[in-house]
């Protein structure tokens, strides 16, 4: 008996993991011989075609968009997808949400079901496991079957397609020289593990701001803390073994924690340490003092993708014609509060 | 030529609301027999079907769970998500997400949507404009046609089906009566407009407890905030005309924001404010001072609901079976912190 099936499904039967599959099925030279022999045996057996929807989805068109985010309880995902929804109804298109869990199964087997013929294409931020895993093949699957996907934030040069990212680098050497301008000779860092890619350009505009500034780049003074995870024994640490007077976090969560460590320890924010974060989301807003925060234009970014996606699937161009993609760049704002202005 | 149309279809070709078509192939004695007759017609012309898929969904299990929540960029409702995802998935089953906006167009077009086949039963908290106008012909059409549907927190009594919910009269009781131990005698509730029923029963509660205390209600200590609306003068007014030793906020923001405003006209929290909110998410701990919250348990609200949805889909009553709903009550927990608690 032939039925349906998916990557989850070979995967499970064969015990082996949804990323091998893929790149069984690929060819891939990362896979042996035995391994790759027996999935492509299993996957045609039963017939399995990659998205075999997607051949119907050029004559049908559902308008809905599917977007596939990372974290659901995360300002900043959570207000593109506001942005990716105004834009996209206002056009007359529905939006469909599915959550990664930051995992990377969650993410292949989302696409796998929403490129069912339920979406006309794609908008998502990849998750922190397939940026560490490095492996896109899902997305090159969907991609090389025409099926349009932007993808933002959270990108990778690995795949052709359209892209929406802020500055980050650039954003986060001008939050490091509005530290220096006010003052601060010594700046921490207070990021994730670097194979999130934004982290990584964040901590690159960092080191090239003191650069440029003549402050030397002192190891010492990153704290890297596992993405996700709470990780209290490690800052407390960093506090009572560094010395530093101001702190760039790369999240508003990581800057209110920090402010709060800074209270249990009597340092005053900002007179004994100046603090900027990323997000710009409710916490910056409401924490006290007030964090002067990273807009990243959540909103706006979450537009610009709608309208990239949505042109893309409108345009009626050939079969053969060269496609054409395009990375758009929103520029971030400093937005400056109490955590950095003693007289606000 | 026949296509195959949706209420939104028909609403948009004749001019009319979503709403006035639902009632119209309702038969609803509430619409005028001109427009029944124009809308029913048109839809026999285009062969319109409710849900016509729904048919089909009794025999191909689709593996997906579909859930409609009034608002992404809100703590309560995301956690109440994550809760929904983990227990589904490790049951084997996705979770497809689409937004109300508060909407109930939005709501209803999102219904037609999943209900087209890409889900096996609803999991959903009902949009505010949707209480307002309290029509949920929609919702009828679903639970009539056998797909399963799971209430949470923003229920009505207007539809039998699976339900969850807290405590919220209750919970808001108990707050106040903590607030009367404390010592406090001049408790204001700040809320918002009642058709929201989880804020009515919260007022409920707050009544409640200052009768059974011998605290006369004044309703000039309650200040009634529109949802979702910047209202900043309003809550000034009533900073500059009340006196009050305490506050009930019937969500966080509310509280974070009236915390404040006392910043601002020198009151100290929680010596001359004491300050009690709901939802306890993240601002409520980094919050200065931590805000004392009830915990509504949203990620528990997820996981009962999943299971009661899925336990449903997956029970084999036969069709002439007489349905059994249940409502499951989540008992919410105060979390007290430094907004009530001044050695803290």
């Amino acid at each position: 008996m032939k039925r349906k099936i998916t990557l989850k499904h070979i995967a499970r039967e064969l015990d082996v993991s949804i990323s091998t599959v893929s790149k069984a099925l690929k060819n891939s030279e990362e896979i042996g011989r035995d391994t790759k022999d027996k999935i492509q045996a299993f996957a045609k057996l039963y017939n399995y075609r990659p998205n075999n929807i997607a051949i119907s989805l050029k004559n049908k068109r559902t308008k809905n968009i599917g977007v596939i985010i990372p974290d659901i309880v995360h300002h900043f995902f959570t207000t593109v997808f506001r942005g990716i929804e105004h834009y996209a109804n206002a056009r007359g298109y529905n939006v469909i949400v599915c959550v990664s869990d930051e995992s990377f199964d969650k993410e292949v087997i989302n696409m796998e079901m929403l490129a069912n013929g339920s979406i006309d294409g794609f908008i998502m931020a990849l998750s922190a496991e397939t940026q560490l895993k490095n492996d896109y093949n899902h997305l090159k699957e969907v991609t090389e079957q025409g099926i349009p996907l932007v993808l933002f934030d959270r990108v990778t040069d690995e795949i052709q397609c359209d892209k929406v990212i802020i500055n980050d680098e650039e954003a986060a050497y001008r939050a490091v020289e509005n530290l220096i301008e006010l003052g601060r000779k010594k700046i921490a860092l207070v990021t994730t593990e670097n194979y999130l890619n934004v982290s990584a350009k964040r901590a690159e505009g960092y080191r090239r701001a003191l650069k440029d500034n003549n402050i030397s780049f002192d190891e010492n003074l990153v704290l890297q803390l596992p993405y996700q995870m709470e990780e209290e024994s490690m800052s407390e640490a960093f506090f009572k073994n560094q010395k530093f007077d101001a702190l760039l976090c790369v999240n508003e969560i990581f800057a209110v924690k920090c402010m709060g460590l800074a209270r249990k320890y009597n340092k005053r924010v900002p007179q004994d340490m100046a603090c900027i974060g990323f997000t710009d989301g409710i916490l910056s807003k409401y924490s006290t003092p007030s964090l002067t925060s990273v807009d990243q234009h959540g909103e706006l970014m979450g537009e610009t993708a709608a309208q990239m996606l949505i042109d893309k699937i409108e345009s009626d161009h050939g079969e053969n014609d060269e496609e054409q993609f395009e990375t758009k760049i929103i520029s971030a704002t400093l937005i400056e509060r109490g955590s950095t202005l003693s007289n606000s």
